[in-house]
């Protein structure tokens, strides 16, 4: 058992290392090199530019105004100072709400550690069970409910503060989730126009032997959208043109990289071999040997977007259908068009950057399909990942390389490295796995077939979560693999689970306090230090960049990394909610984790995160969700801690405590959720109202021709002219709207086939 | 343990008993004074009329004609040999798709009892276990999984038998979804025009301080959807108004049998006591009282209509709004109006005889909270009503009667009425208590505040079935009542649970059979006798009918009841797919319970129930969802009862089923659900095209205008002229289009405020 004593060298161990970081931090962000690595988001929005010309080379460089190195700390009061509505403007909605979910911890946690502190702690302290007892037992565990004897009456303090918490954190949940939805309501009303306001993404259109993909689309939404379709926009199937396009620019690095290195040195020219990873193969000239390859690669592009062009079979059966109003989109995204539900499926357009392009075109019966596979795939990962890792870590021991490798056998028998691998080796399977973890996950997400950066992200982090509680919170209380849990709770009484994993909760207390000290106070503060960004910008700043474009593009701003980012926080809401009423010195080790991580996000967001996409703050529902479910596992939890101290009165009074929470959640559900879901007729057509009187001589459809053309036929890095390609595209996609094309196909289509064009005649005609 | 010697007995009983219902149907359906029992549909429909008065006296009261009586099984091909077609023309889609559940058993059933008799009965037979063991066995049992021994490779039949079963049900599960999916929109587009077709009920309508109900309801649509919107009715609250025309009706009724009694005596005017039931009170002319009471309550009736109509407070904050086409309904039944998800709900009106009333002004707050109330209670209801029962049953033994009421002691005393009683008694409150459970269920889903009568009916129908299982199906296996069952399963692990039922479900076949027999073969027999309605009419005949119109009204057709109907069904189902693997035996005596009951409600159907709704086959997904549940529970118990049986191999095998079941629930769920629950614009703008063709000059409006007026100003049998009420409720709930009614009040509004006329004029300016 960790003493106080203990605890407080670990404490001192990681808040030094904050420290550390946070000075490192406040030296490095002061140097004029590495200004775009702390400032990108500043550079990207040009308010920025590179330090000037002008001035001594060292300043150029170094910051050698010493007045700036005493107010290191300076970036905090910075950071917070910025307003919510400046912050929405400069960062986004997401952002800005991303950032409350620590302000929510606050919310939740600084009343909830205060109450627990002067009633809870009393309470349990002034008790001498564990004195008397013979078990090992810390200082931590005296003000825990441990120190409560078998059957005591104090027990309904701890009940009394069970439904108090609960009521609280509701409260706090539910004005979030109201003042969240205003947010978005506010950020949708007040958006200037975007395309995908007016856009719709129709899938699974059916196939017509008689007609394109494009044409199908465009009579189906004349006919059925009469007043509001106003063009339209077929997916193209550009994978292959994006990876040539990839190809090209990796090489195009590479040339840089050798022309720079043959500049710098010109005695001899640089050489490289074309086998794998340059490591063997024939040795040729790499500025020759790179030219030669851009040319090819710069033809195949060519004929690769020759194809999908004129190529009918590239066409996906998908097409983003943009209205004449707000109003019109709002209609077709919420309602089924087909009486076959599996077909004409429609759903609003996620913003162009957020469309995730390579799953456009999966029909409906593999998504299901697809679902089901990644479902079971999930299970077993989360219970049974070990069983790949304890193998990895059973063939990395010292004897089996000894034995397969014997010329490494005098080195591996020193001392020193002997125990370094030994102690190190069966850790490293499973620290790869835990970070090649989200890719994992993502890469999961991906093959489901979501069709936004923004859903994949969801998907992956509540993936995560679960993860998360399955194998680092019940795997560290419960010894054991998530495997041998599932076989105990499986031969287990329904109700003995939460009975076992609640009696080792206290004991746990100190385990998660370093926990939280190591991942969210020091991890934090290596957060704001960026390095992996830091030292790939210098590289690539020494060896890549020539011009000021490049190294703009050598700058990587990154993002917040939702799907890693939230479950973490969720992680810190589940550990508070379980010990808030358990072990309530826990929670002081949380305030301080949810405002450290409040300004250095902050801080972040400002000055160096450049979001990828808006998604109007799409996630919320799921942070609410996830927050619930955390408060219902801390109650279960409690019941089953509760019913093991013979406190017999006050368990079934608990009872009530996730009857309650669920539906308190169901509520919040319907009377919130559908502001995110769904887009209310009401705001479109207020906004369509305003902008029609406004600009009433808009040339909508010359704006949202091209929003949605796949980004390979945007790229601007390339040698053919840009409009040149759009104005092909439009040409092949886009049909007339007289089916002159029907003139030579007498045989009737079957979707919109005979019937449609006569369709269109009587509406003409029946129109009063 | 029954052997088949019994089983032989109890199965001639049923059978005879049946024959006696069939016989006795066939005799009295023949009797022209019981026309109206067995052909009420034909009378409604006005095919048929009472029977002619020229004749002899007799004739019309008794069918002479010796040779009908021979064919007295006649009914049951007629009853077959109406085509679907007709019969869905002839008494709608609900009635005939609900013929084909039973037609669905058939189905899944009928190649499973072949395979399970060909294949699975000489593996069973073919064994010697339980001749070996000392166990009390019955010959049913020699047939059963029970007869192969421990640990037998012979299980491996069982295993892909269930496979086999699993997949054929799916199959058949499948093509019937998709079929009863395209009668369902087949019937739909085929519909003529109906007032629910352009009809949506707009619920929760914000309160405005400047503007009635109607007028906002007004200005709401006319900004919101200015091309579509028509007209619009608030629903007035007259749950009030509708006793007291109930309460007339009762006193006419008893004015009309006191008139006839003294017409047939008029030697003594008739007298009658006016306190409770007529038992005690003041003596009084029972003519002048019943006529005193109507003029009375024909007085209160006027007045409160007056009221209702007047009354801004009746007025409830909900609307039926119609639109010019089917497309516009469409549209505005499938979004979300307001940026609030709380308020301007809007969803498909009912058709008008579909809508349950009093329920129309449940504020959503309020239905949250109702839904968990009634949660909470219908789980006590499940688990727990034993416990007033067993309360009962202890006050109403013997020694307590004595006790009570010692005057009765020498009547009790008899051994015949001793044991009579000590027999009947504790039976009678459990009984009396299964009686009245479809009607507990009903007011339940009442008070949840479902707006249709078929929600209503679906949703009790769900509760029943699940009461069914844990009470009659569990409660059947396991002994003891839902509660110990609870308490026990609480005490055991997850998997254990499957373990003790699936061991018991051998055991208890021939119960089944029983049950079968006597609820499924003599109890459909009976339904066709209609031994109520056969009874009350002849009573209202005698006592109350004057003329060939009271004669009308005193035929009760009923309706198939899909409350208490489906969920029998379904029972037979989960029997069925439970015992095909287990105990093959049982399958043929649900063969006959599917046939017999197909024939009596397709009889039932065509010639007396007249459904008071026509909901388009609504309940189909209830009915897939309940029988692919049946199948997830059928091989859970398998899997408890093959892990029992050393079957180690095989049992691992098994636990792919239900996720696959579920996986092919969830797929047919996504693919066939929607045509269920919306309704695609395709198939709206289709019908608006074409109406708009053949009827250019249609006034929509005029057809609309009353389809959505409460039943109780429609009632026919009034003093007051109809039309008069009509005219004047239209009066005072329409407004005029123009916004003259804000004159007076210069506050702008809340919702459609000071903003919506300008938009108004925005819009129409704006409009190119």
């Amino acid at each position: 058992m960790a003493t106080l004593g203990d605890m407080g060298l670990s404490a001192a161990i990681n808040i030094l290392s904050a420290l550390v970081f946070l000075v490192a931090f406040a030296i490095l962000r002061l140097q004029p090199f590495n200004d775009r690595v702390y400032f990108p988001k500043w550079y990207l929005k040009g308010l920025r530019s590179s330090p000037t010309r002008s001035g001594a080379f060292v300043t150029r460089f170094v910051n050698l105004d010493w007045r700036s190195y005493l107010r290191f700390l300076n970036w905090m009061p910075d950071a917070l100072r910025m307003p919510e509505p400046e912050l929405i403007d400069h960062a986004g909605l997401d952002s800005a709400v991303y950032l409350r979910i620590y302000l929510l911890g606050l919310k939740i946690f600084v009343p909830v550690t205060l109450i627990a502190w002067t009633i809870l702690v009393p309470v349990n302290w002034t008790n001498h069970t564990l004195a008397k007892s013979d078990v090992n037992y810390s200082e931590i565990d005296l003000l825990s409910i441990s120190n409560i004897p078998l059957g005591s009456q104090r027990f309904w303090t701890h009940t009394v503060m069970a439904y108090a918490f609960t009521f609280w954190a509701c409260y706090i949940l539910q004005q979030e989730y109201a003042k969240v939805a205003r947010m978005r309501l506010h950020f949708i009303a007040s958006e200037k126009r975007r395309p995908d306001q007016f856009t719709v993404l129709v899938k699974n259109v059916p196939p017509d032997p008689d007609e394109s993909i494009s044409e199908t689309v465009e009579h189906f939404f004349l006919v059925n959208h009469p007043d509001h379709y106003l063009t339209h926009q077929v997916v193209c199937n550009a994978n292959k043109l994006a990876k040539l396009v990839k190809e090209k620019k990796r090489n195009q690095n590479w040339l840089d990289y050798y022309q720079l290195k043959y500049a710098r040195n010109q005695s001899q020219r640089p050489m490289m071999k074309t086998g794998f990873l340059g490591l063997c193969g024939e040795k040729v000239d790499a500025i020759d040997h790179q030219t030669a390859e851009i040319e090819r690669l710069s033809k195949e592009i060519a004929e690769e977007r020759e194809r999908v062009i004129n190529d009918p079979k590239s066409i996906m059966p998908a097409a983003f259908v943009s209205f004449k109003t707000r109003w019109g989109a709002a209609v077709c995204a919420q309602t089924q068009q087909s009486s076959n539900p599996t077909l004409w499926l429609t759903e609003w357009a996620s913003e162009p950057r957020d469309v995730y392009w390579p799953n456009l075109a999966i029909p409906y019966v593999s998504v299901s399909i697809r679902r089901l596979i990644i479902g079971v795939a999930f299970f077993f990962l989360t219970f049974f990942f070990m069983i790949p890792i304890a193998f990895v870590q059973s063939l990395a021991n010292i004897e089996y390389i000894e034995q397969k490798a014997p010329f490494l056998k005098p080195l591996i028998e020193i001392k020193f490295i002997k125990s370094f691998i030994q102690g190190f080796l069966p850790g490293i399977a499973l620290k790869i796995f835990l970070i090649l973890l989200p890719t994992i996950l993502m890469i999961m997400s991906k093959f489901e077939g979501f069709l936004s950066i923004s859903g994949l992200e969801r998907r992956s982090a509540s993936r995560y979560y679960i993860f998360n509680i399955v194998n680092v919170f019940l795997g560290s209380i419960i010894a054991g693999t998530a495997f041998q849990q599932l076989n105990k709770f499986i031969h287990q009484s329904a109700n003995e689970i939460p009975k076992t994993i609640g009696v080792a909760i206290p004991m746990k207390a100190t385990f998660f306090i370093t926990y939280i000290m190591v991942d969210g106070w020091a991890g934090i503060a290596a957060e704001i230090l960026r390095l992996k960004p830091l030292i790939i910008f210098h590289l690539k700043n020494f060896f890549l960049v020539k011009t000021e474009k490049d190294r703009d593009e050598a700058m990587d701003p990154g993002s917040l990394g939702f799907d890693t980012g939230e479950p973490q926080i969720q992680f810190y809401f589940l550990l508070g909610l379980v010990y808030a009423v358990v072990t309530p010195i826990l929670l002081p080790f949380i305030l301080v984790f949810f405002g450290l991580a409040y300004v250095v996000f902050r801080h972040q967001i400002i000055n160096v995160y450049n979001q990828e996409y808006e998604s109007a703050a799409a996630f919320w529902p799921d942070v609410h969700g996830r927050i619930i479910s955390a408060m219902v596992i801390s109650q279960l939890l409690l019941m089953g801690l509760m019913s093991t101290k013979h406190a017999a009165l006050s368990t079934p009074f608990l009872l009530a405590l996730p009857i309650l929470t669920i539906s308190f959640h169901l509520y919040c559900k319907g009377r919130y959720e559908p502001a995110f879901r769904r887009y209310p007729l009401q705001e479109a057509m207020m906004k369509d109202t305003l902008e029609r009187a406004k600009e009433p001589n808009l040339n909508l459809k010359a704006y949202l021709q091209n929003a949605y053309i796949h980004p390979v036929f945007k790229g601007g890095d390339d040698d053919e002219d840009e409009e040149e390609i759009i104005e092909k595209l439009e040409a092949t996609v886009l049909v007339p709207t007289k089916r002159q094309s029907r003139r030579n196909t007498p045989v009737p289509s079957k979707v919109s086939g005979d019937s449609s064009p006569s369709l269109l005649d009587l509406q003409e005609k029946g129109r009063p």
